[in-house]
């Protein structure tokens, strides 16, 4: 028995699989560099081609979200600085093209990883899985084929790169991994893909071969190998109880978000694309709460022209059957960016010019977004948010933009549904304190929880020596959450929230408590939330956030929940 | 007659003094490796000798804070990298020193120049005024030596550089340039020095001779060239009029700063050391607000010993003659960097590592400025202040750092005052918002408003395109400025303000009706503030801010106020 942490919950006994990596050994020798680019150029042809298979059959099964690692990864190997490098180290040195390839790739991940910051070590960590698939290339090995397995299997590794997790087929019962943490990559995805895993347990490569019989328990991060008949009884009972438990959630499938004293909530799911619309209405979403635009963007080499907007938008609200679809515009610039468009250096991107300031500077872009998000509302029940918005008049700005958007279209003969809702992401500090001005104008209000508590913490969570500051429970961020409820509710407006906080157990009592209308969420997350809100009481869940707001800190205001509702 | 802009007020007629930089023409030319780097080493050496010369000379008129820049000079000179590149260029393609030092140097300023970020072009401005000595140097030119100038004189340049205003002396009558704005370093530098500025003055350079007579009206922006009598007797009424309105401020110095319905507040100095303590009481100074230590680490190749920051302290809190001195410990990080510490490399450094944050993990630093702090207490009226704090938490860990080392100074049998005040920062919204609950444990308030509006409104005001978001006037910063006054007097503490807002003639009466009971500023603002203080009606300004609290943009707040008391 090894013990690890239980990073995606569930029970499953099946035959182990050891996924071993080929072992990659790199020599140096003379080569001759007309010979060794050509070898290069192929092997990184192909690991281009490898990449976008993996992404292909990933689709099937990832959000749009999960699937933007691959997009960094093909970025990369198409990336001609990094393939120049390369080349010119053969041409100047006179050497083999793995050792050429591996030393760039060293010193690129040396440089990333030096730097004490998660955004760069996930770019030295993209390096390594691209490089590794490039140096396999080179010498002619395979790389383990996942989607082979055909029998119920439990695979055991050191670490499952976004590459392994991506080609995890529906034998995969299970994984245990030697390494990694509740939020890891591979925790992430077996979440996701609803695959019960344990990870960060140590020993269990030396532990487990091929062909042995693996209990996983990924409810209390327990790996039993080869466990007696007695034990397989008993994980096979605990699996039968999860399931129940599970299948219980189904029947709320249909039902309404509603406390126990009648008060109604809405409980939406969070989108990237058209092919996350399947997951939201198969775990009961009463709509979209929030659609990510800046996937068509980002997973494009040129800015998405209208057709191809309108065609995307048109897809979803249809897909939605009528159900609410709020569009957040685009929302680039930060951390993320477009390969066919250059940003200004900035010191601190995060506090830069992104999002709705970059759209009221470029507005051709921003026209055209609108314009096609105009011409799709007709296909179902249209919201459109506004992303960073600071203050009254960008707000009324971008708006005035919009009307005069829906005024050409008319005057084009295009129809333009006449429901259409105008409202704004609250994630900037101003916004959620002037609130109630701010709902003099906007039809409703989106709360981005991550960037809220960034700004009003002034603590990037990126960055590991402040990262403790991101305290969504701390009475601060609770103040701005209620501030931005009441002051919509004093004109009639309706409040959702579409950030990590939203769909987190603990969370949620305060959230209702607060008179949050709109909670949106992954779509797994959904029908949990609503078991907690059916369970709840709002009239004292109103007490419970009353007396949440005049706490000291993020732990008393944790405590006191869970003393409340445990 | 040429139009410019007022950047500093007042009024005189002089000769004019056309400042005229040598103009360098550097040559590529072969050289002897060993030769051309002595050459450049002895150049060097003396341009740091320059820099340091003219630093000295400055020190007698301008404050820490402005001297900084000669600082950023000295780093950049003794900069191992800057030579170091040089030298190789000199080594590697046998050329003459002057020809590499204006090639490096252009690529590094093209570097920094393409960067669309203030920070980066005031690097820019800082390699081009060292390289340009240096180059100087090398050449045998002459650089104009403006200390020399000894009759009544006003200077007519394209701009002056740091170096240039830092050596204007007593007889230096006002200065007329062709570029600059408002918040160029030369206005902000003859501000500080109240010496009448003309700048942005297109056509000057061609208009003026060294030897004309120069009336120059920097009261409304115009500079007469040869004026006739009747425009000179003219311009001597103005000058006349215009001393004798800053002569009545001077009857404010010893004057309390109270309201006509005597509400009294407190009128205080910013300073970066002992050198700026008379300014603060010459002007008028009921207090010190701000005492930036910073610059003790800043000035340094070391971090300062507990002896040498005792001294600094005591020197300080003497000086103040018993008044009230605010001390923040150490601000460092975000932009301001340390020559022997390193920090982490972050994504967004204002975001991140830095002041309190720091000093909570470095401990030793921070017990060192503690203990010397403790120490100095018995010379005066010492009260700590802890920046960027974000929680209770946070705060409650630095005040039991204090009580600690204060222990352990009364046990080592050390005098500590027992009226020391602990207070906070304010400049981050979560400590606006939770404001009421941090006063339980603070005895007191700065607001710091410089970052707690980049912060409220996400937005970094070194970056152009995202600028105009910095709003001090917007109706959220006012909320968030009420949320801490009111906040802090629930529980009986008081609140100051140190950013750039206390000083500003129409941000007073705001912050005045809002019940801001200390407003600390630069030392030359403070009897303008006294007599806006003094000219206002408490209650009045009560109505005018609750009115401003319920607006929608910074623009209709702004003119609401100049509507009232103009």
């Amino acid at each position: 028995m090894l013990k690890g942490i239980a990073a995606s919950a569930g029970v499953n006994v099946a035959k182990a699989y050891k996924l071993e990596a080929p072992v990659v050994v790199i020599e140096k020798k003379a080569g001759e560099p007309v010979e060794e680019i050509k070898k290069f150029d192929d092997a990184l042809a192909k690991t281009v081609k490898d990449i976008e298979g993996v992404k292909e059959r990933a689709a099937k099964r990832l959000s749009e979200e999960e699937l933007a690692v691959f997009d960094a990864h093909l970025m990369m190997a198409n990336d001609p600085e990094f393939a120049g490098q390369i080349k010119s180290m053969i041409e100047n040195e006179k050497v083999n093209a793995e050792y050429a390839a591996d030393t760039v790739a060293n010193q690129m991940v040396a440089m990333f990883e030096a730097m004490d910051n998660d955004y760069f070590r996930e770019r030295a960590a993209d390096i390594k899985d691209v490089t590794f698939r490039l140096k396999c290339n080179l010498l002619g090995l395979q790389i383990p084929d996942l989607t082979a397995i055909d029998e119920p299997t439990i695979i055991v590794a050191h670490d499952l790169t976004p590459s392994d997790t991506a080609q995890l087929n529906e034998w995969v019962k299970g994984f245990a991994t030697a390494i990694g943490g509740k939020t890891s990559h591979s925790a992430i995805m077996a979440n996701s893909l609803e695959i019960p895993a344990v990870v960060g347990c140590s020993g269990v490569l030396e532990a487990v071969q091929t062909g042995d019989v693996i209990g996983l328990d990924a409810l209390d991060g327990f790996v039993y190998v080869n466990p007696d008949e007695e034990k397989v009884k008993e994980l096979e009972e605990k699996a039968a109880r999860y399931a129940e438990e599970k299948e219980a959630l189904k029947v709320l499938v249909n039902a309404k978000s509603i406390t126990t004293d009648d008060h109604e909530v809405e409980l939406a799911g969070n989108i990237g694309g058209f092919k996350d619309v399947e997951g939201v209405l198969k775990n009961g979403g009463e709509g979209v709460g929030l659609f990510r635009t800046e996937f068509l963007y980002m997973d494009n080499d040129h800015f998405p022209t209208e057709e191809e907007q309108f065609e995307a938008y048109k897809q979803v609200l249809e897909g939605m059957e009528g159900k609410k679809v709020v569009v957040r515009t685009l929302d680039i610039g930060g951390d993320k960016k477009l390969s066919y468009y250059t940003f200004p250096e900035e010191m601190n991107p995060f506090l830069g010019y992104r999002a709705i300031r970059l759209c009221l500077k470029e507005q051709d872009i921003f026209r055209t977004q609108l314009r096609a998000l105009c011409r799709a509302s007709v296909y179902g029940k249209l919201c459109i948010m506004f992303p960073m918005i600071a203050t009254i008049n960008e707000f009324r700005q971008a708006k005035a933009i919009y009307e005069d958007v829906k005024a050409e279209l008319i005057a084009e003969g295009v129809q333009v549904a006449d429901d259409i809702q105008v409202g704004m992401m609250v994630e900037i500090p101003a916004a959620a304190v002037l609130a109630d001005e701010f709902s003099k104008y906007a039809d409703f209000f989106s709360i981005g929880t991550n960037d809220l508590i960034q700004y009003s913490m002034a603590a990037d969570r990126m960055s590991e020596n402040v990262s403790y500051l991101y305290q969504p429970y701390n009475p601060s961020i609770l103040r701005l959450i209620n501030m931005t409820i009441k002051g919509a509710h004093k004109n009639g407006r309706w409040v959702g929230m579409c950030g990590a906080m939203a769909g987190e157990p603990y969370a949620v009592p305060i959230l209702l408590g607060l008179g949050l209308d709109e909670f949106s969420m992954s779509a797994t997350q959904i029908l949990k939330a609503r078991k907690v809100v059916t369970s709840l009481s709002y009239a004292e869940m109103q007490k419970l956030a009353d007396h949440c707001l005049n706490l000291d800190s993020a732990e008393e205001v944790l405590d006191y929940v869970k003393s409340v509702v445990d």
